[in-house]
């Protein structure tokens, strides 16, 4: 089966100088993926007009659609519209519907229109007016029949760069006209979420169900800080068979990388742990040295934790770690801030203190100061506190201060993930 | 003069596949723009032979400079590298001093070196090997000379997908290393950074002054969560004239705008905050409610902090911040845990307990549950106290939970700088 190729053409000197960054292309992406329309390439290019004439004659060879946004404004450094016409090779004329539709949206918010918004209306002859319900800029859609061997023709779609005036024409326009014009494959996506791995380890386990997985089915690697995730993609013609299959592979890595998986899609491990704890009915609290409110501020960056999270306390000076949380002055003073019996002391008073079911607490030396011979920046200590257990790691991570939070943090919620009463 | 023109190559399918948002590329074009290089198009493809081939012949036509993130990982689904091998015609050969920095790397981690690691050493024996001090993919920097009748040869650059390796490399050495390969023009930039006033309101309250502005010297906005940092950019074939030029406009500014701006170039405003707690030689200590953990983050993110940061307490929950914390039950109860009275509850207690010279405190309605008719989503309250004075203010931010804790966050910080001692 054939599949259908996808070019998505961002176009605007703002994108390329780096003032905004371009989210509607991820948009974009996932909603074509879901309809099993592949995209290949993404490119954007500034407000120049052999910049954007080009872009349009090198995306049609290499696709079946080509996806167009930004450049629809009124004002002067707007190209797109003069160039479609000029492409296809035909007038800019004012459409009527479209004119009406512009004037209704101008007096349905009580506003004055002007000549630059009358000329919004004026559209290539050749194209097919698609309505903006939420904006000015009408969206235009364009067919070249029969360019290819088969006949099957190609699309130049063009849609405003505003985000919710583009969403709302993909959605309710342009993906059922994209999915009524081609035959559009089924594609099916399994994310498995791993943590505590580094990215070669992970590979190294899984190597043989890696070698083993068929010619229709792929792996990719989404590294990031304390996180792997695997993404298997397949692609079929019948949707339930692809799915069925891909949920058997990922059954398969149980066996190899069971320890580290602690879910699938889209939830990062903060959500997860959230999941577990609201579950189990527990409470958490958490006493933050190194990680100084990172690790509170991912818990609470979930809506609805207090369903799970009293609250933290951050003891980030010495005196604040004896005498507001109230680690021993003995402890402190033979073993130091940054030692496995502090953390300890740490983990079991903030769970004690806040009547908590489980307390958490990290003390290291972030750096890039603060470091000693024997306590290397990087170094961190982290523990878990139940009435059943006091579990403690020491971390050597690395030279980088906000690596050193970030990649602590994530321990912790892996040493939770853990740790928890089974 | 002429221009130096720049193409950004992203490589990974999870781009296309819309899995991650590419990031990286407009921090490369902000940088690069500060430099006098100019990005003239950006392009993603995936991790397919063909197109990455394609891709590179194109860029090589149109830029002279092309700079390549992605794909250079340890996994067999990463190309960028054997690519670049095969478009260079050189073979991949084993770098010696690439194979010593891994291993150190590894050895300095404590973490053990597997064959696919060892393999992130054999690099392109055409390339310049480019080190990545934080990673285990080195950069590969490959030189095409002649390539354009003026002699001035093409560059193409490979680093990691990896936000903070890349922008570590970028900045320490391909940047210094662009700029001595390139003849590049003389740009002077200069970042003013104000607080706690929209776009808007500030380009209405600095439209005389904009409008002055002579043609060679460009004014940018640069809105984000809480600021707003105007950037003037200078062109000139001398740095010093520029320079002085710019400066004079930016002393022009300060009638208008004064009482906004709240520093220069790349200092964010927990770093100026803390550079006027250190200079008066004061302490400050939290009390976060709905910021969760995220002001505590931003000020400890800052290297050095524990000079006047002494600690925070989170009392999330309603009984931590009668029982820990020590609000006064019949505050709570008649006014609620968002309210002036318990805010300033918050800020002077927080203030007496840690002994601080300053305390500072957060409540609100984060969302999106907890609201009420007197207090919908993103009503926030902030407080500032110190031995004069206690300031509160009421916040009423947005329908969107990590939009209101970064706003509120911004807004405490802003509420120190103007009710420090002067």
């Amino acid at each position: 089966m054939k599949k259908i190729l996808a070019e998505l053409l961002t176009i605007g000197d703002e994108i390329l100088y780096g003032q905004i960054v371009d989210t509607n292309s991820q948009w974009m992406s996932v909603a074509l993926d879901k309809v099993g329309i592949k995209v290949i390439r993404k490119t954007t290019v500034g407000d120049q007009e052999d910049e954007i004439l080009t872009a349009f004659a090198e995306a049609e060879k290499r696709a079946d659609i080509i996806l167009i946004t930004g450049g629809l404004g009124p004002t002067s450094d707007d190209l797109t519209k003069p160039l479609l016409a000029k492409y296809f090779n035909c007038e800019l004329k004012i459409h009527e519907e479209a004119l009406a539709e512009i004037t209704a949206f101008f007096k349905s918010r009580g506003r004055e229109m002007i000549e630059l918004n009358r000329q919004q209306a004026a559209l290539p002859s050749c194209c097919t007016k698609i309505t903006n319900p939420i904006g000015t800029a009408p969206g235009m859609w364009f067919e070249k029949k029969a360019c290819l061997p088969d006949g099957q023709g190609k699309v130049f779609m063009s849609m405003p760069g505003v985000p919710h005036e583009m969403k709302k024409m993909m959605t309710e326009q342009v993906i059922p006209k994209l999915k009524a014009t081609f035959h559009t494959p089924s594609i099916y996506h399994k994310v498995i979420r791993t943590i505590g791995i580094g990215e070669s380890f992970l590979a190294e386990k899984i190597s043989t169900w890696e070698k083993a997985l068929p010619e229709h089915i792929k792996l990719a690697y989404l590294p990031s800080l304390g996180e792997v995730r695997l993404r298997l993609t397949g692609f079929s013609d019948s949707s339930t068979t692809i799915e069925s299959e891909i949920n058997e592979w990922a059954e398969k890595l149980k066996p190899l990388a069971g320890d580290y998986i602690y879910g699938y899609g889209d939830e990062p491990i903060e959500v997860a742990i959230g999941k577990m704890l609201r579950e189990q009915k527990l409470t958490l609290s958490m006493a933050e040295s190194c990680t100084g409110g990172y690790l509170s501020h991912l818990i609470t960056s979930v809506a609805g934790c207090s369903d799970y999270f009293l609250g933290s306390m951050i003891p980030y000076a010495y005196e604040i770690k004896m005498r507001q949380l109230g680690v021993k002055p003995e402890v402190l003073q033979k073993y130091g801030a940054v030692s496995e019996a502090t953390i300890i002391e740490m983990a079991n008073i903030v769970r004690a203190k806040f009547n908590t079911d489980i307390g958490v607490a990290t003390s290291g030396i972030a750096g890039p100061g603060g470091a000693t011979p024997e306590k290397p920046v990087g170094t961190v200590w982290i523990a878990y506190s139940d009435k059943y257990q006091t579990v403690t790691k020491k971390l050597q991570i690395s030279q980088d201060r906000m690596i050193n939070i970030r990649m602590a943090s994530a321990a912790v919620l892996n040493l939770i993930r853990l740790s928890l009463p089974k």
